[in-house]
């Protein structure tokens, strides 16, 4: 006998909407209750869009209310502890934009308030649901390439955001690379021990600026040996950029692509394809899939795929890698542990 | 001032059931009001799967319902034409999957009864509605490559059809090859004038004892002078294969793919990655494409993207297939012309 | 105990220049000894060039020099079949460049004269000698893809020759399309027994004019029971062109490639690379190899792997394309069968 | 009015016979004179094969030969230096395979020699000559992507070489990563200001117990402010990996490739190309022009593409890398400048 969970989403911005929208009319076991946005007009629409009947701009309503099982949290990133601290006190099951929060101390109140009320917490890493890499997590578990030695991966937005974005972003690190600190510890399955980064403000300095950087390298060393090295830009030139390689002892798999249709043109001056231009594209399935997947979590009782420790443990890597900016020097982990908290 | 257009699917097998999902919660401006299917358990799942309270065994029903302003047709082939005419005489707007039918008597027929009705008739040749096709097609119209000279077409399936498939299919020029005959009528964006076809029973003994063939090969010569030629098979050892190359007097655009994930694996016995299995993965997209474009063609007032015309040009180049099959000589298209009927 | 086989070069144009260096310093247990051009300039540097004492204007001379082993007849299509005559009766093994000659009724009587001396004829299909295509063919003969069903092939000019070529050519097909007709026919390891053929001028009329065609499509079926197209243009608009599929039982062969270097660009307008540009670059290495082949033929005593034989099939093949063309149907190929000559 | 000039080799291993061959029969301008190896057997055969009438045990004689313009260093490398000074004392032009040396005193001392007479030293990057990376670099010089922000280098070999090899090679940052330091500075046309490395022994033991490392992650500041990254590993499980991203601001340029042959086989279990090997196949063609271009530098009286301060260039970056490693902690390159020493 199936169960149908009923689910409020809060911020009905770009991600949010996304995520209605899945949950309207794309997710078995799932009925879209009510939208939450700080504008008012915003979430009217949206409601209405989707023949939803409630809308609010008041969270708080939502989270307290006993016809909603479960919230997927896509407001600002400032109110997503908040958010979930609430949630968990009034007992719902809790999905979560990336990140929980911008800072440590913040993200282990959460963690500890999902903890303490037993509900869930899954955190929307769009790249662990993308086709592509759940194939090659699914390579690797089956040993296809033996034991991983390292790992190269690479983000590139095609353009930097506006600085209204950037100066509240949370900084490279924090915002774009912490992508990637959760992807090669999730593909190298063993926890990253020591940490060494360089960056450069080379793209625009309007980040240097606001105390920012906009290029970085990060080489990780994890628990089991491996080594990985993680590039980012805020600037690719040629648009949405994200590949990893990862090597093993029997092999390696690539993962990512560039071209966004199958069309070739080959004319006078070459042989050219186009490019998918940004996230929204690339991971359009992925949104799909983290969403359908929270919900078969909550049906099924099994454990979040992402869980809070995981969102926490991509921020610590994303700390220490300024701190060895900072230091110019290797950083080790262990100084940010939760055990303290 | 958006209007809503009321659709009833009659037939819910594979593709039904897909379109039936489309238009519940992935299309704008439509509502799935009804569904109908010869099987009764089929008509009343997907209904409540959709949450749709219409449902029933009897086609005719919802053709007469009031509460219904357009119809997608996608049972079994043989009911095609009945239920075009039925729908274009209750004045009904009609998508119908390809074929209208499998002969071109019956298709005329059907033809000319949406006419003296007025209403719509939109063919799904899904090929039509890929974003690849959709992007070569624009590349072409803005002059990219040219005046097309030559297109190159193939379409493999991964393994053949079972045999009870195979005996009412029509034959390979009119159940598979019709895809082919369509698309490069479309690229080239003139009539064909002249076909000349080579096939052979080699993947299956079945298909000569159904008076069929597995394997082909077909030139086609257009009134603008260009040629084109088209390879089928039933069974490609590796999966779906559907590619096409477009050469122009300026360059070339080449349409198609082999990869299902963007995952490429490297070891000591070569490089690999997967292949994309079957139509329907391959052309998902494609399927919610060409409903929505049905939609806003009604909501729009403007005339079909592929119409029954176009449906009845692919089905004569199929008998021109067979004829010069059976009189091992080129075939003219002028003799297959609607003016007689 | 290795010997070395001595050679003179008959026609010192492009293709008997690259013959001449390959020999001088790349091929084991062969010596240049002489070289023969019409254009005594021509010649005379060549010589100085590569340091061989002995130059010609006069291949007849070269043919009866008793220093001399084996000749490689690099000179003008027409004179191929009197120099390989000459030479045969001369008792010399001859590597020839493709054709022997363009009409069957001579080609005939150069293998007679071949045959009756008892020496080795070897012919320059540069394609059989590719990596890419060798490969290709032990992949087929391991079984690695099952029985072949069918082949696609495509070869296209970046750019049509000039008027002066194409007067003397012999048209499209036995000048260009005879590449392919090679090609499929060694790939098919079968004969083939009719062929339907399409043409038209679309790319410059002066093809028209001088009675050729610079555009077609060739079906072949083969005694096996294959089949094979294959498609030719005198102007890709891009670049090189030379491609081939091959489909069997078990899966399926992709022969060919786009690109000169391994470099990819990408930049805002989407990713590109470069194309290779023409046939001598395309087969350079195969330009040398099969002439180490043919020495290594002589040293070894194995029998040629190109033979007179196969060349004469694939002008043959040519023969029933043009008069596919010209009568509008299927020829049967046993009507160009050498028997009568 | 052409010079020809003279050449001796010494030391006929795998490169020297490859250096050899080419200065015999492909490279104008050039005449191979004399070998020397100091296994008087190899010394012979390599002089019978190419029909010269020198060979020697002792490079001493040959250097001190009239007869001899240059001379081709590719004996062992810890000879490299010994004789880049005794030739440049004789006032022989040098070509020398990399490394100069293993260390920078002597490396210096060579170097010093070598300005001292005035001769001309070109070291043998291989990569260099890389049409693929030639086109790379050709398009930055163009401006096609703007100004370099970052470089993403990777190098792989198949599998780990002998430990008699590892013995005595100086370490896999002077061994081979030295090829990825003289790249990415050649690319970045800057200066390296700043490395720091990650490394690690997760190949084989052998390497911790030599005490080198198998796997590291190596970047890079340069002047420009440009980061690079550059990765490698004694064993790539697959085949040799060399490739090379570089972004700038208005673009990205990718260099490499994993194919041998253009072959693609696709089958019921995937798509799959083979690999290409080892460097010698890889960089074959690269071998050529790199001994052809130093004969063109001598003959046209220009300076060596790749000059003695360019092998030191990025023998100091393998120390500044080891250091890093040694001392956990980014290291400035200015310490190892020349000019102290």
């Amino acid at each position: 006998m199936s169960r149908t969970v009923r689910v409020a989403v809060l911020g009905a911005g770009r991600i949010g909407k996304r995520h209605a929208r899945t949950l309207a009319g794309q997710t078995p076991n799932a009925e879209l209750v009510a939208i939450a946005d700080a504008n008012e007009q915003t979430a009217r629409d949206i409601a209405a869009d989707l023949k939803i009947d409630t809308w609010t701009t008041d969270s708080a309503t939502l989270i307290g209310d006993p016809n909603v099982d479960a919230v997927v949290i896509a407001s600002s990133t400032d109110s997503h502890a908040p958010l979930i601290i609430a949630a968990a006190e009034a007992g719902k099951d809790i999905f979560c934009e990336k990140p929980i929060a911008l800072d440590l101390v913040t993200t282990d109140r959460a963690i500890t308030a999902v903890e303490k009320a037993g509900v869930r917490l899954q955190v929307g890493f769009n790249r662990r649901y993308d086709k592509g890499y759940r194939r090659a997590k699914a390579d690797i578990v089956s040993g296809r390439i033996g034991t991983i030695e390292s790992i190269r991966d690479t983000m590139r937005d095609p353009a930097p955001p506006p600085r209204s974005y950037v100066a509240i972003s949370g900084g490279l690190f924090r915002d774009m690379a912490i992508h990637d600190f959760d992807c090669v510890r999730w593909l190298a399955a063993s926890e990253p021990v020591e940490i060494s980064a360089m960056a450069a403000c080379l793209v625009d300095p309007m980040f240097a600026e606001l105390g920012d950087v906009d290029t970085s390298i990060v080489s990780v060393r994890f628990e089991s040996g491996a080594l990985a090295v993680i590039d980012n830009s805020r600037r690719s030139g040629f648009g949405y950029d994200v590949r990893t390689e990862i090597f093993g002892s029997e092999g390696a798999l690539f993962v990512g692509f560039h071209r966004d249709t199958p069309v070739t043109a080959l004319t006078g001056s070459g042989v050219s394809t186009d490019h998918v231009y940004f996230f929204l594209e690339r991971f359009d399935q992925a949104y799909v899939d983290e969403i359908r997947d929270f919900v078969d979590v909550i049906v099924s009782g099994r454990p979040p795929s992402v869980s809070g420790a995981d969102g926490r443990a991509a921020l610590a890597m994303a700390y220490a890698a300024e701190a060895s900016v900072r230091e110019r020097r290797p950083i080790e982990l262990a100084q940010f542990a939760r055990g303290g908290s």
